[in-house]
């Protein structure tokens, strides 16, 4: 059987590189060395830059000129960079150390002159995980950091900017932290579904009912789901919270849209519970099956074993060594031993049959 | 034994056909190809008009010259035509989006000039399964957009309308959308009460408890009522947002009757809690029963087996070829050894009856 | 065993004779035949009338001139008369249906000119079920309508009123509807406590160890426990809604009475709560000793069993007819064969009992 | 075994003596005869008088002449008394009637001139129980009355009064009955903590493994942690409710020690939830162990059996008597016959071993 | 096996010394001989002063001197001392028996001039504990007790202190009470991960399923990790108590700090919850793997025994010793018995095998 339990997740709950007690924004260097990569997107209505940077000091000639600018890190190796990225926009210490430390819950938090919103990107290769991706949103600009990953969850928004699909050219900052957070969360679709493919790949197995290790990998699938479930919901009270009056950041143009992503993650969770049900389900249907397969074989078995107990037993009576024993010299003798053993067989037969114990 | 797991739900969780990070209020084409047919009906007091439509332009004409048009769409086959409304009621592209895509939960949201519900009609036919009613509901229109069914949950209400039975006819817009909710919540009754005549089969077998497979059919029953609840439970959230402060299109008058459908929500959840706890009392009285056969069966086996086992060790006894073996030879050696096995056989009931192991 | 399912609550969930989708307020006619029985009791401080009457015109007479006038119907199989009191008090067509469909949960609701509060009156004969009552409670009249039962839960607060008791003539409708309200309260005081002692009956039979039903007994006991609580629960519900500052029929010196009936609520729920515990206990300890006396027996057998193998096998070796075994024809060789036995039986035994398989 | 449930409880859920209906506020005579005893303190900073009473129309010579008047009554039986001060502190008839059926859960409620106060009082002798002690308190006195118990806990506060220890004869009446109200849960924390004495005796036997009724004593204290948890809970309740806005009858200054109350029931909440889940340990531990033992019994039982029943067959081979058998006559049958026994037995005892089956 | 229970708790759930009833504020002396030490730092910007002092009357000196002054007792032995020092700051009677009795749940709560703060340290040697640290924080200063414990959780805040590290000299008494708080929630960081270490070695014996006490031992992980939560859970309702509006000592500079703080504590709560599922996991594979070994065993041994049982009965059938029975003197009669001994053998193991015993 295979060990239903992540091992990874056993090893590094938390991306913490700092000792207890350090001051809080102490940001340790990630033991991961990918080197950051920059990535820009500056555009209006009617404009559009894209570009690849190397040094952070490039961002300044955008941020004035278009109405947003998008600054996207990938990869957390490049700490002079993104500690520069820092202070350009007057990042607290806490938020460099936010997002140093890729183990933050989903979270949307509001500065004096930005919001600092953490989601998580969810990945099943090589195994189920999460990515943390940082957002700082600002008046005209939005700076995000993702944590080295094989998948890239924001081409998508990407290709809306250049292609100029739907409003987000016209649109704001906000909105386009929006489309990022949207992006993020859409993509969980299709790896909960793959769990509704897997439990599906299971249920012929299943109703054959021999297979043993069925339940380790149910019960993995079980896991799996609430493992994205812990994740997830942190996102819905982000969202709400960033739909709240008290946060000031959003306009109510975007909340409409808001909305939507939490409808999304509403719909998500209703999911992940639905298949954990069926989890449940089909734990219970194989241990209906197998306990009433181990009772079918142990009846038959007791019962043959039963039948057989008194009839040895007169055979070894008839076996003993008695010089003057009745019946062995008994013409009919031995057929009235057959005929005894017979009946004594029929009759518990007849008996078991009566109180129903070949039944069911 | 028939696996208890709805396969169905397993294939198709979400109605998506848009890749993950597409533009919000993308909507791709259903690939049901189901044609929509739309269905108008515009009425007041003394008014009444009812007709079937080819082409949403002609909507048009009516809107202005009845106090309610409502235009009813089954199918979400026709695309063009949805559009069109979708256009001509300047919807938001989220509704349009989610009028699309058919696996909304229950909902209730207000844009500026109209407001947007989603309601689930259940279904039992060919499996247990929920089909999303949209609405959108002006100040003088109801748009209705329901993805296709065999069942027609709404004909009630037009006969309502036809008739002139109670006040819909002098009601407003809000009215006839709660009638719509009110018809599609009554016919969950109907299939709710149908589980309890399920459970009303399952009796006698249970009682008799021979049943291989009555286990399965119970758990069924219980997750099919769960899937139910975690259906209609966002319909009350919806019917309580909609009677609330904040939520302004429905008037005091129509209030009250959200009101009635928030009780009729409740029984309903009421009678799925008794009838899963029902589900769950039939489980656990079948263990009891099947744990006391198979306790039973195997104490009378057992029993038998024992007390066979000495005797035939003492046929054994006398069966060793000995050359000089005490008792073979006496006159009454073999009545004494038949005394010796009734007396053991005798005393090993006794004390197996004194220390109670016939009992229960 | 006798199966421990409620079944008329299978067959009839709701006391719905409408079709889904019927206009709001339609009221079918109920199947019951119990033809309505109309009592009336007109009282102030000084004055106090009761009367039977047979049409429900006659209660015109009594509006005016007294304090307070209570109609009560029970039974509700004459809906001339009820229709012709709706009439009367002028009630919402959603507050007649409710009347009629007596499968409503407790509830109270402010309308304009009266409060509709519904109670649910618990009866244990001819099994655990509840029966509605329905009380329109306007500024100077009660009307109540009961579901017809043989039970009378409401004489007691006639007799006060015939009697003067305490001080129901001084007080007003209002205080008249929390008395009834409080009347059905308390009887579920000795239904709730005859659980008890029906729990008290089983505990000899439970410690003896032998009644197979005890389980499915103590299983229908918790079963109805719950069955009560839920009825009882929204009766907690609709008095904290009585109490609250939006609901104004209730005078604060009535509130202070609905504060009291609160406390008998929760009362209940407690002992509910503390009945099911008891229950499970007892759930417990019945699997707790029927798996020790289950490990005895098996214990017990299987060491006996154990035991003989061996010896019945040194009793097949010395049966085997090879012409020459040694031993067979030494002098001692029985009583060697019986020491060897003897030996390896004593050997087991002492081995079992080191390590500790004849304790506990 | 001893059966692990509260017996007391079964037959007394309620301390109710009127029949369903009666008028609120309708109190009949407790059953228990124990004569009421009244004791009366009276102090300010500087006076202080104790004194027994016999009746009750003394207090009033004390009210007006101290700052603050406490009047204790022990014992329900004197209802004449009981009736005087009910009048001369013109409770309400619900106070009164509360104050007669000693089964109220706690609680606080304000009336107009005095605040109404229950706390239950927990005794371990005879058995785990809880007594209820009423206060009244007034601007310048306090009324408790305590149903009849044979532990006193009020004793230390009249030590305090008497010595003039810490602040008491400085405070008013609403300090009083915080002080009264403390020392009755203060007697909570023996009580509690005396289950985790009784829990410490058993773990010796749990570890030891054969006793048998460990279970049910386990299962006694779980469930009566749970009672003595249902008993406390709404103290909590009272207490925050007393420290809330709308409830101003205890000061500021007050409202500080309320606080400390409040902490120390949540203390006494968090203990018997973690020796709950100690009880809940021990309870899988023993499972566990006794599994372990039931299968390692079973286990080398079915060892045994098994290899020697092929092993008695070949003996069973051996002593047919056919006229001819290959082998009797042979020098070395027996020695063969012997030698395949042994192989067979070896190669089986391998075979296991190779298996596992000899491990763990 | 190893009983997986905390016996230290058992014998010290509260550090109550003072008998039931003791007035409020009664601080009875701690058992543990522990002399208190004393340790002050004072601070600004640019002034830094420490020094172990001796008596608490040299605390003065500092006070108005330096913007903060920061107090440390460690161990609560010498109760003059903490007296002069409850004194010095007029601490009420409340915080300095909370002080003294270091079993309080953590909490934040306001006093007229000074904030007092409840935070418990954690610690795993030499058995998982937690330790109470006291803060009382004014505006130029903050007091901290330290029940005596063998590791310093402070000394990294010290160190910043000394050397300037972030901002912490240039802050006021409110984020050094901060900065204390989180140095002690950071050390719950790595008892946590401890445990995920623990279950890290347990994977392999758990795969490899023959290690009788890793039950045990999961439990025991298990339900500290449940300590661990119920000491922790209360932390965060103090912070967010000390970030919300009504608490006043905290300015939003700092309540940026606590907001961090939060978010450590749901980390370190959604990692306990992880890994108890972990623990969930392990026990369920646990069980999974040694029932389907146990059922494998019981299987085999069965079948075994039950194909010989039918053989051995006809070897007994030609062992009887009657005169004339047929086939002992046939030619064949010896192979025709093997022949018939071999066919129902193999007919048994087929019929087995086509019923599928032999599969799962
Ligand atoms: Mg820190
Ligand atoms: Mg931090
Ligand atoms: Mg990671
Ligand atoms: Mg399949
Ligand atoms: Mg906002
Ligand atoms: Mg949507
Ligand atoms: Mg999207
Ligand atoms: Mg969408
Ligand atoms: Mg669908
Ligand atoms: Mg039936
Ligand atoms: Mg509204
Ligand atoms: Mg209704
Ligand atoms: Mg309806
Ligand atoms: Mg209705
Ligand atoms: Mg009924
Ligand atoms: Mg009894
Ligand atoms: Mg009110
Ligand atoms: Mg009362
Ligand atoms: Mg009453
Ligand atoms: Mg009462
Ligand atoms: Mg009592
Ligand atoms: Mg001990
Ligand atoms: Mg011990
Ligand atoms: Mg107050
Ligand atoms: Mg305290
Ligand atoms: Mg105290
Ligand atoms: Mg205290
Ligand atoms: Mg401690
Ligand atoms: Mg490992
Ligand atoms: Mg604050
Ligand atoms: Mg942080």
């Amino acid at each position: 059987m295979k060990l239903p339990i992540d091992l990874q997740f056993l090893r590094r709950p938390f991306e913490r590189r700092t000792p207890p007690g350090s001051a809080p924004g102490t940001a340790a260097k990630p033991e991961e060395e990918v080197a950051s990569r920059m990535h820009l997107v500056a555009f209006g209505p009617e404009d559009f830059q894209e570009t690849v940077i190397e040094n952070a000091a490039e961002v300044r000639e955008y941020l004035g000129s278009y109405d947003v600018t998008w600054i996207h890190v990938h990869g957390l190796g490049n700490t002079a960079q993104l500690r520069q990225l820092a202070d350009m926009f007057d990042l607290h210490p806490l938020v460099y150390e936010d997002i140093l430390h890729p183990h933050q819950r989903a979270k949307a938090e509001e500065y004096g002159d930005y919001a600092f919103i953490v989601v998580r990107m969810v990945e099943l290769e090589p195994h189920l995980d999460t990515r943390q991706l940082s957002m700082v949103v600002g008046d005209n600009f939005v700076l995000s950091i993702e944590e080295a990953s094989s998948q890239d969850r924001l081409e998508p928004v990407r290709e809306r900017l250049r292609k100029r699909v739907g409003r987000i050219r016209q649109m704001n900052s906000d909105y386009l932290s929006y489309a990022l957070m949207d992006s993020v969360i859409d993509h969980y679709f299709p790896v909960v579904e793959s769990f509704g493919d897997r439990l599906d790949t299971l249920d012929d197995p299943l109703a054959a009912g021999y297979t043993n290790d069925i339940i380790p990998q149910i019960q993995k699938i079980s896991s799996d789901l609430l493992t994205i479930r812990r994740n997830l919901l942190p996102h819905r009270e982000a969202i709400r919270n960033m739909m709240g009056a008290r946060f000031t950041r959003y306009t109510d143009n975007t909340t409409v849209f808001l909305r939507d992503a939490d409808d999304h993650t509403s719909q998500l969770l209703d999911a992940i519970d639905a298949y954990r049900q069926i989890c449940s389900d089909m734990r219970d249907f194989h241990f209906a099956l197998t306990s009433q397969r181990a009772n079918e074989v142990t009846k038959t078995l007791t019962i043959i074993a039963t039948v057989f107990i008194p009839l040895s037993f007169i055979a070894g009576v008839y076996g003993m060594n008695f010089n003057d024993m009745p019946g062995l010299k008994w013409e009919w003798g031995y057929e009235f031993a057959w005929l005894m053993m017979i009946s004594i067989a029929g009759g518990m037969l007849a008996w078991f049959y009566n109180r129903g114990w070949f039944k069911g």
